[in-house]
């Protein structure tokens, strides 16, 4: 079966899952699809207009350190973004003018390692170029086509897919109707995308 | 290092978190202090006068759907409450009557295995008294206790340790200024305490 990665390029906790995906994916013959999404307009959905690390200090000063231990123990680069949480729009829609092509896992690392390991501004088109470039993808085009009606249209049906899909939060895996939310279940996640894992039936 | 694990009755996470936490703590050699506080309470603080899975409905489906996993994976049985979430200020007194007595783990044990376990009303004196008595306590004596002006003390002096602590969900695991939140953290908090997991100076 195969496992569906929900992010936002300006989630913290999607960092580590988005570094580390591939590697495991591949270890248990898992294909995975890459699935950016607007964290925020399920936020707003909830009435917060704002990112709940920034609404809820506790929330977010428990978050800050956690990422530091998390990326420490997982040996990941890690430098607290200067800007919280960062605008993933133009990374998002870059994806979805190819959402299936070989290089979209290299960029959104790419742009994942600017975020949260240059501290860089995701929402300026030199960096998406730089990443888009150094991933093998033909920047000047798919920085054209982000402007393309059809792409935007296809990052908003991502975004209603992922609120008809319950999603509230991210990183978030699916794999059938079965949804698991937060970095530390994209190993559960993967065991039952191979079959290894089962769970009584819904209730 | 000891570790204190913060809880509350009514919390469905705390519910693995306590039924794991002394064979796990044994077996590193760890002390645990067993510290219920009324989560209610920090809710509040942050305008919610309801549990967050309550309030948020994509928030409340996953999280009854992941207890279900959970439980199945850890082998742990499970039923789903039909009053969400309960009052555990009984229970929690109950502890403070004798914070470090003998009873406490078994008792506190007993009390989510009534809530989540036989879908039973742990507000009921009948329910807490049997909890008692089955772990060694003196239920006239304890139930009787919590009605003194001491133990309501000591239970407000803990709600507000926990908010001290930034303290903002349950469970949460202290290992001295360090804090883990989630259930899934308890074998990195035990890891922290017995010395075998280091993490970076904090910035």
């Amino acid at each position: 079966m195969h496992l569906e990665f929900w992010f936002d390029f300006g989630s913290t906790y999607s960092y580590p899952a988005a570094m580390r995906i591939e590697t495991l994916a591949e270890q248990r013959n898992i294909p995975v699809r890459w699935r950016p999404f607007m964290l925020g307009a399920i936020f707003k959905q909830q009435g917060w207009t704002d990112s709940p690390f920034n609404i809820y200090p506790d929330k977010g000063r428990y978050m800050w350190r956690d990422m530091e231990r998390v990326t420490s123990q997982l040996q990941l680069p890690w430098r607290k973004p200067s800007q919280f949480p960062r605008n993933g729009l133009l990374a998002a829609r870059a994806v979805c003018t190819a959402p299936n092509a070989r290089w979209v896992p290299g960029f959104c690392k790419a742009v994942f390692r600017a975020n949260f390991e240059r501290d860089e501004d995701i929402a300026a088109p030199e960096i998406i170029s730089r990443c888009l470039t150094n991933s093998g993808a033909d920047a000047q085009q798919v920085l054209a086509d982000t402007g393309s009606a059809m792409t935007k249209e296809r990052l908003h049906e991502q975004s209603r897919m992922a609120i008809e899909q319950h999603i509230f939060g991210a990183p978030s895996f699916l794999v059938g109707r079965e949804l698991f939310w937060g970095n530390e279940r994209l190993e559960t996640a993967l065991a039952f995308a191979a079959g290894t894992t089962s769970f009584p039936t819904r209730e």
